[in-house]
């Protein structure tokens, strides 16, 4: 069984930027922990800073059967991408949206997500272990 | 460890009311299932419909330092008790907000939570095992 | 037949309290009048000024066989609580939205009900006569 | 004693238009029942698509000395026009606004009444029932 | 086959009226423009100022069936009649809701259709041709 | 040298409405005094409560050469007829927009005119001495 | 007796500045106009771009016996200076509010007095004709 | 003579909550000096958590003749409840709204109280000092 | 004569995504069948997922001199990309905006157009055939 | 020790104004009783109509070691001006805003408040004892 | 070749006030130092917290032939004074609006300009830089 | 020392696009003058269409300790990208916002820039002048 991790914009900085936010943990080193926790799902990982990009491969992945469903952070375009939002209804598997930060703590603009009415559910606040809670979630379902 | 689970207004209904929703399963049985899952791990559970118990009981668990932390779904009131709110900044110990539905793909009125800002994070739309997911965060918080 | 009235807060201050808008009369005169013109239904009445209570009475009451539906008066409640629009929401019988005086002619926060969406149907500005025109609408539904 | 409904918009459809939300009764039997419930009173009925029809309408027996009060559902207009507010407010009988359906719990434009405020109350929800209780509640006042 | 196109108000002007905006066309010109163009469609034409009227006379044709459809260009009805809507809502036939000009790029207040979530299409911004677009979208239908 | 006013909805009623806004002198002596203090100018007299009907009589002299202008009361239309302001904006002869009342100090409704922006000008809160000076100011533009 | 004429910021360039709007004259000719116009009148005038200054010159003539009343053309503070307004509503004099250009066809913050509500009534959009309109409106009040 | 203040919900916290807001003193500290500033008034304290609490216990004292008025912190429900607005309204003794903080510093939401307008003052930013202004205030009045 | 048809993100799906929405025919079929009734047009088509490259794509056939126009259903790009709204005013080449579904009977965010106001006109809601209508526009203007 | 009052726009009219909304007291009278209330505080008295001079004033004595602090009540300048915040925290005094009306009873424009997020609190309502309770504030803080 | 700079409300404090917002330099060092790097421009300065003052310079200066524009940085004044910024339309020179702050990173209030649309450019956030930058834009003009 | 400029969208049309905005000076000229002007500087420029290329080279070059600095006008992405905001805030380099019209004069969705609050500065409205501002904004920073 496999599971995919999407990550949005700015996701590749993570470790390096504004750690005050973030904590310094790579993805790297979250994708290490994730395969040694779950050593019978399959964890593919995909990060791009384009919008058409997230796009493509939600389409890609998201009428395979051989994914339990996929894990999205898509970072700033939570709250301005309804192209993604209408990718993620068009699709068949289902989508957990997450956040590494707490998004209703942080500015207005954060607080809206164009994505949350279309995906199963929302994690959002807990760190890096915000991706673990999204696996859990979608291994249950 | 204890975890205190605190469920808010209306949520005592679970499982008579409105299943096309919020499915069959009582939160007696969800109950259940969590101290099977997490046997080292005492949960408390509350459930009222009157906002200040929940501020009452907000206070009386808060300071405890046998806690981990509290697992809260304030139903109704997420989107309308300021005072909550506030209780939750005033203790020590971290709150997770859980929604059994996908809040966001319900009403406008129910996209505004008043509590997210001052919660450790956020978890909607996984049914009950929202409350599992909850449990969780705070395990690894 | 049974059918329930419930006042929400400050209305037990009926006859007291500003009665350039609400008139002389009490609440206990206009129970007296309703149970004699409807000799064959048993009136109840329940009031509160705690939204925690009238939640519970709704539950208490809603489920029942006996009872061919609810009169709520909901005072302020009316345009603050999705709590108590939920327990409507999750109770069986028809609820049915009074007010005394004609709640769209005072200030603008009284113009939205939070609960009128959930309820059978509203009645507003007729004095306490609105409570003989609730239960005139319920026992015809 | 005569009491003069008005109606006005699309409700000479009545009963042939989107039965799931009005119902397949008319209005012509709607009329044959209160005439016979209410046999001392003269019942006055009048239907129009033109605003400036209920205008005129409202002008002409809005001084009557002969009539106890004005049972009116403006369907659409309620929402759109002040000038029917104005006549409304300019002439001496009460009004009392009727809708056969809860207006609340359709489109938001259909939540916010521009004549509520000059009418002596309203009443919404209970179908063709509304009518009956509209006549009620200008006898008793 | 028949088709209705209903022009709203003002439209009684076009050739005289604004010709930086409308050109020098009259609407006579389209009309035998367009029968010639269908000389198997039976082109009728109505205009009106009154709200009241084209609301007539959807009612009149709105349930006919040698009609294929009506071509309705509201005016400046459009932005403000939901009684208008109303009817278009509650007869048979599809509605093409037609403009001359692109009201897309005019005012503010002309941005905002009452009329296009119960039309079957809208047709916006081509001169007169938009009535041609609006019989062949009828056409095809 | 002749000018056309028009009065909109409910203005049939002037000196038997609501005194207390509008006074008790009625339309009649008003245009008794305007003819008398301008003998030169044939001033003619319009009124009606339908939108469709002023429409009308803006077309039917508002390309006259006769005229001078129009003075324009149109009532609570004001606020709600776009259509009103098309037929302005169409027409060739001014229009100064008046209102008896000091309209920006009644309710939120009354503060925005639709047809203020295509009018000459606007003449406001002066009794019925509000016509007098919208035929000054046609007289000397 | 006496008339006061105040004009607001920037209205000392009046002849000067943007003539597409404001025409050529200035308003020395225009006060010179109509002095020979109103020979019993004493007109006086008062120009001023500062806020408090035209409040002070409120206070000191706003409450003379001599005065018939005060005509002010508030500039852009019509549009930002509730002290001005507070200033109108405490002296004892009527003040007409007036403006050259129509004010409703220029920008949305020029379409919001603050001013009107205290104001006797409004005339806008007659050039410096509006000065006169004013003086009109005083003097038959 | 006496007073009572009321403190609303999370206020038992006070002194052990966000020093950084609030300070270290506890509420007991402030009455004790309250009380012997004031030796001639006794001072009641009641605190409460429930919003309905609170709305009982200005029914209860708020029709006193004992006493002089009443000092209300409502905290939270300050901004949310219109019922403790229509309580304080409907009882006879005044109130004084204080505030420990200057809610005008801290986020929106805590900008608008509902309870203002119908309080006789408003006392907010000087810490528990504000307690004694409001004792000052009411003796003053 | 060539005319370009340009379709945004997720329309790649058509024919698999939400039938319920947008029927079952797919762009391929769509594209052949105009082929066939316009021979004498070549009919190019590009779609994408990423807005940039339809920018790109605007920019290189924008000042064609071959074209006759570009039709465009930019998806949710329609609602949220000034840059396509920018490119589309940038190029000489008229655009007609089309959309297969009724944009105005959806959500709230779809129902205003970025790219409306620059483009020639507007065509939505009459399916797959939105696509042959804004060929017939473009043919005709 | 010094204490700086300072009085905004038409408080120099205070007594002569809208007595039903300040009474009947002057300045001069508050200013005497409070010299004798405080004997050993030096009260400065500063009073303009300019917006201006008061943000000269509050520069002047703002960084003063002398004083106390200032009281300030800034009439219709609280709500629109930015550029006296501006200066309340740029000084190093302590400002304290008062008004002498509920402010908040009254319309909505006086609802906000531009200084007192820079104040050190607010105290409105209570009539000219409203400077008393500043200057108490003061001398506790 | 003269250029005029103008400070608004406050900015005599500059060096004074809030360093860890404008730095410790004052604006006589800058102008200073701008007189040194431009020597064969007369630099003319003028401050004042009045907001008439302003206007009248700008009059005084605005139709001079004898400089090339004008840098103002109007402060607060920016965001609330409409009267400004018809000053600045009226005048003959350019104006270049500056801001020692990133006005866009602070409160809200401070992120709409009511001088920017009818200024030459805007230049913000490069602390007393800000200054040499306009002069820069103003000789390349 | 290195200085990047980057373009954003429909920017490579410059001296093609809209010149009665823009002037018909090109990109290519303005880098030309710019390399001129600052021989010691080595200026670098990238333009792209996709919001994802701009992101991905603000990140390559955002970390450089070659470069002072980058100078972005983002064009439509402006007012869009909360994504390149993000960036923005995450590299090391300071960032300048340029525009070449005055983005304040245009329509109101410019008027707002989401990038302006994390850029070192904004710089708007000198035509291609204000590339070359930006950069001598860079260099003194």
């Amino acid at each position: 069984m496999k599971i995919l991790i999407i990550n949005g914009p700015n996701l590749n900085l993570l470790g390096k930027r504004e750690p005050e936010i973030y904590g310094h943990a790579s993805m790297e080193d979250c994708l290490d922990d994730l395969r040694k926790a779950y050593p019978d799902v399959e964890i593919e990982y995909y990060q791009s800073n384009h919008e058409g990009c997230i796009i493509d491969r939600l389409h890609k992945t998201g009428f395979s059967t051989d994914h339990k469903g996929i894990v999205l952070n898509a970072g700033a375009y939570t709250h301005t991408s309804l192209a993604i939002a209408d990718a993620i209804s068009a699709i068949k598997l289902p989508v957990v949206e997450v956040h590494i930060s707490n998004v209703h703590s942080r500015e207005e603009i954060r607080h809206k997500s164009l994505i949350s009415p279309v995906c199963r559910g929302v994690i959002a606040g807990f760190g890096l272990d915000s991706y673990r809670l999204g696996i859990e979630a979608l291994l249950k379902s």
